[in-house]
């Protein structure tokens, strides 16, 4: 193998011979045609020989296309004549609810979930409370972190004690929607608090104002400034009024819209639309209806019989059994991980918004494009990436940390509502998707080395590879030490 | 679902209420970030809603890599784990010999390979027979025919007597090799006859005008006109003066230049490279010696137990059992396959033709890009494409023909030797290699039409999935049969 220097030299001299060549061929076959054995053939190099300087191969990307769904077919074909038909679409309902023959008309998940409202409400009055100067600040301050741990703790503990009655897809649900309340209410309480403050100070600013009345230009000219952004314009002016101003937001109503609304930021004036698009909504309701059933699907008849089948070999070690399992989980595994990303980032936060007349949608950048692991991780996920900035990194740094305490923390936060939602329902404390968040930061610098020394194309592949492969790995561990824990005659 | 033109209004008049939407929400934002929630949403669609006009996935052609890249690796793994290894790198020497236990030191596939020189220089003999007279044209041509059909029947007349010692792989290297000749032969003597006529006519010519002496001028002109272009620069002359012209050509270094050119096309100056690069060759050579361990490799690993398993089902005649040993048996196939196309195609004919000084190294086009079948069938095997328009379609269109009838006796001679190239091997004379011949045409149609109607894209894919499936069935096809007659107890 040479270098590339040596190539081009090779290149450039091979192209100056061949143009000598070039005039000397041509006079040739000027000559080779008037014969009378009709010549077919000229001097011409290969497609694939890099002198012919040839590079059309659009019609590969039909090939790998194909190739894809074929493979796909083949798999699908196999799985039915293997395992028949395992759907079973009323399942869900069975493992939604908790609802089995052991203990009928018991919905535990669906109980919980109701009860979310609790935390919830009370936080609006506590709030409120602090409006009104009921609570001092810091006693209120103090009941809502209580609440919000209160939040994030429930389901732990009512799953410490009445475990069984839980379905696993249940429970899971039951972790998800109260890990985004607590992310909710953080960014409720939060928000609520600069508006305080800034009032406070508006406050203190008047009352020095008025009691500087000796001064009154300096003051006034402060105040024109302030207030002439608002002045600039009478329709300005109006719409300044429109907007809904603390502590008018503290209501039930303003609440609701928040608990509802596709985002984990609180805003006292969300963007509203002002109509709902009836195809648009329509077109989502059916994406969320029908995909649902088809991840289901895919769940019951492909993840399940791939992960079960594993366990055994998991158990036995052997390196090249371990690696055949664990790509031929990654398939399905990572298809309906992109089901799940497009079912739950795109048609169901956009029904929800559509509902709520909710304008911000963007609710995931273009991860798939995206050329280091970093990038990934602040795309994929757009409401818990800006809960993440707005209401840890921003204000971390506000404070005088650097950027990397800041990213640290987010970072760890992560990793530990990752493990939050995995630990809980499986009722296993295990570290594997802390662990697999905490090997992040290296897989980042690797990408990002990857991007810079060989170029996009393989900072991208190094993401891909890591979503592909690194989920299955992670399910395997639990889903191992599940097994071995639950059924230990296996 | 609307049409496009509904889709268009509907869009236009959305675009025209965005715009109106967009004065008031920008001075709305305007009046929020005033506030003090540091607001961080503003009114914005999903990347894949139509109406965000985002269109960039090129992350997704990584995807596929990487896709097929695991699922290859899983396939492999599994193969490897199924069958253990298969892989003899000495069986290709009994298989091309016919060696094995019961017939010691007889190599039959090696002995009729050296006998194809005969017919060639029997060829040869009897061309220069005719070049000085000894044989008359007519007696000539018979003997010529004779000879080429010789060629195509000796194969299938030996292996009928003396089956039993030939090897599968080695009667199919004979058959190749024996058919390649006689397309060789085919060629040398047509273009030695045109040569020859052309000879006859300018003598003929020089006749008349000798005999018509009374008339100079005019002949000298048709003369002058004649040769103007030789003497056009002293240069041209000597080059044209360098050519061989007919009936030098005539001698067995010639003959066994064209045996061993990369070409079925004979030409009396074939154009010829100065100087042979050896970086290329040796790439070309390990290509060679690597490349067919390698399919040889897939071959004994991958293929034969997926075909050997394949055989019961078939006979099940279960077609959801069917497709899916199909699909199985398509991966492999078609990589099989475009190895074989690229070391036959690209490094042997390449290595050949650098050895032997041949410059014309168009071997194939890139049919890989082709939109409908036609283009596929006539870029995939340029040696064999251009032998059947010069030997074949251009002959009969000059005998007054048409362009349909001659495109059809092409295609039956190609469907011909594929039925060839697959039966005498098999010693099995049915016809589904001719019948898959026989369904291009129709399927050239239907892919010209999804061409036209759908696009460029359709009709490649047309030209993949065709590729793809087509072969493994009428493998399928042969194997059932075979198995059914040879191992009946199956």
């Amino acid at each position: 193998m040479t270098t590339e220097v040596e190539d081009n030299t090779l290149r450039l001299r091979r192209a100056q011979s061949v143009t000598k060549a070039e005039e000397i061929t041509e006079k040739e076959n000027k000559a080779r045609k008037l014969q009378y054995d009709k010549p077919c053939h000229k001097p011409r190099d290969s497609l694939f020989s890099w002198s012919s300087d040839f590079a059309n191969f659009t019609g590969l990307v039909n090939w790998g296309f194909l190739m894809l769904t074929i493979g796909g077919l083949r798999l699908f074909l196999e799985n039915i004549l293997k395992y028949g038909i395992r759907v079973n679409p009323f399942e869900w309902i069975i493992v939604l609810t908790g609802y089995n023959e052991g203990n009928k008309y018991q919905y535990p998940s669906l109980i919980l979930l109701l009860f979310s409202v609790v935390p919830a409400v009370t936080s609006l009055i506590v709030e409120k409370g602090i409006a009104v100067d009921i609570i001092s600040e810091n006693v209120g301050i103090s009941l809502q972190i209580s609440n919000i741990l209160f939040v994030i703790i429930l389901p732990v503990v009512v799953l410490h004690f009445k475990g069984p009655e839980f379905s696993f897809v249940g429970i899971t649900s039951v972790c998800m929607i109260y890990l985004v309340i607590f992310l909710k209410l953080w960014s409720y309480t939060q928000t609520n608090q600069w508006c305080r403050c800034a009032n406070k100070s508006r406050l203190a600013k008047n009352k020095l104002r008025r009691q500087s009345l000796s001064a009154p230009n300096w003051n006034k000219l402060i105040n024109a400034e302030h207030e002439q952004s608002f002045d600039d314009d009478k329709n300005d002016e109006i719409l300044a009024a429109r907007l809904v101003k603390y502590p008018d937001n503290l209501n039930l109503k303003d609440l609701f819209y928040f608990l509802f609304a596709p985002t984990l930021c609180y805003e006292l004036n969300f963007p509203r639309t002002t109509r709902i698009r009836k195809r648009f909504l329509v077109k989502r309701l059916l994406e969320v209806i029908f995909g649902w059933n088809l991840v289901l699907a895919l769940f019951q008849q492909w993840m399940i019989p791939s992960v079960t089948n594993s366990v055994d070999t998991f158990s036995e070690m052997d390196p090249l059994k371990i690696t055949e399992r664990l790509l031929k989980l990654a398939v399905p595994n990572h298809l309906i991980w992109l089901c799940f990303f497009y079912l739950s980032f795109h048609s169901f936060l956009n029904l929800m918004g559509e509902i709520m007349h909710f304008a911000d949608r963007k609710f995931y950048g273009d991860w798939w494009n995206a050329n280091n692991i970093s990038v990934f991780w602040s795309t994929w996920n757009m409401p818990v990436h800006m809960w993440a900035v707005r209401h840890v990194y921003i204000p971390i740094t506000e404070k005088g940390y650097s950027k990397v305490v800041a990213s640290t923390v987010v970072f760890f936060i992560s990793a530990f509502f990752h493990e939050y939602l995995v630990s809980v329902p499986l009722q296993m404390f295990r570290i594997w998707a802390f662990l697999g968040m905490m090997v992040q930061p290296p897989l980042a610098v690797i990408s990002r080395f990857a991007e810079v020394k060989f170029g996009h194309r393989w900072g991208n592949i190094m993401v891909w590879s890591s979503l592909i492969l690194g989920q299955p790995l992670a399910i395997m561990m639990y889903y191992h030490d599940y097994a071995v824990a639950h059924f230990k005659s296996v």
